[in-house]
């Protein structure tokens, strides 16, 4: 085939794709706040839920973060929170993660605080957007009621939008959630010896 | 069980994961750039992609961006960079998706634009990251050729990191590929009528 006819076909594809793209948006018209779910044992689960979270905060939304769970995110992520001190509100509410505090008590102690002010984000008039990171480690740790979140979470306000992260979501709240992505790890680099690095990994 | 010798039992199992954990880092010692790519038909590839970004920019690092499809991401993420106006370059190449312009030459030509920008950000001693977001769409339609890519990713600067979005990665960018995740959709509220929503898809 010429070029010209590879031009040719390619236009009457793409008018085609466009067409039935135009189609399928103009159903979708419902907004409403979403309750989103990161999983997978995959890299960029929270790193995906913070370019939701910078993205709002571009477009003048309000932000509230519980973090569940004590990571490496704070050093990149909270400096460019910083840039955004009128809509952000951040609490961080883990010790460690489980394995360096092997303190159960102490975690449960935390995950409850971390829930309580979680509902609290949820329910207030002023925050667009909640982050919940690394919930899903410490439902897995039964350390939080999976029926008491579920049912929190069906009465939150209608425009409000939630973000849960972390590996083995529960079935109950992924029932639940409008958009869950599952990230895979196809291939990681740990694999052939290559430590965690400063901006990439934390 | 009673709650003590759960406790306890928990204590025992977090602290042999903690040294198993311990063990594994220890083996991790080399330092550098990596070749991360993001593909899947799920949500968060280039969202993910962002959070490096900012999370890079935050520790400091100078980002190079090179845009290979107009998308809607403009809005919020470009808000954001702009607060880090000595550590991003930004280049936007596309002139819209490619179902919108149905003008292939056009295509091709910004294509190669943008990859010939992308690899001078590569080869340079000033930015420590360059994503190159959705490239892989347009080496899915063949408008770069992927040999070319491959055989000039393999000589990039030691220790630049570069980071490929976009649906469909071919496989000889995955052979070369330091780290892989894969998004997986699992559940969109597309299905159920739910309309794109600033803040959150744009």
């Amino acid at each position: 085939m010429s070029e010209d006819e590879l031009d040719a076909r390619h236009a009457e594809k793409m008018k085609k794709k466009k067409a039935a793209r135009d189609k399928i948006l103009a159903t979708k018209t419902i907004e409403k706040g979403l309750l989103i779910v990161h999983t997978g044992k995959g890299k960029g689960k929270s790193t995906a839920a913070f370019g939701l979270v910078f993205r709002a905060l571009g477009n003048g939304m309000k932000v509230g973060v519980v973090q569940f769970v004590k990571g490496k995110w704070e050093t990149g992520e909270r400096k460019v929170l910083e840039h955004f001190p009128d809509q952000v509100t951040m609490t961080a509410m883990g010790d460690g993660f489980t394995w360096e505090t092997q303190d159960r008590q102490r975690d449960i102690a935390a995950a409850k605080a971390a829930w309580e002010r979680a509902k609290a984000l949820i329910m207030d008039d002023e925050h667009d957007l909640v982050l919940l990171d690394e919930m899903n480690i410490v439902l897995r740790y039964d350390y939080l009621d999976i029926a008491d979140v579920v049912a929190f979470l069906k009465t939150k306000p209608e425009k409000k939008h939630v973000v849960v992260t972390g590996r083995n979501a529960k079935d109950e709240l992924i029932d639940l959630a409008d958009l869950v992505t599952e990230m895979t790890m196809i291939k990681h680099p740990f694999r052939s010896g290559v430590k965690a690095q400063k901006g990439i990994e934390f």
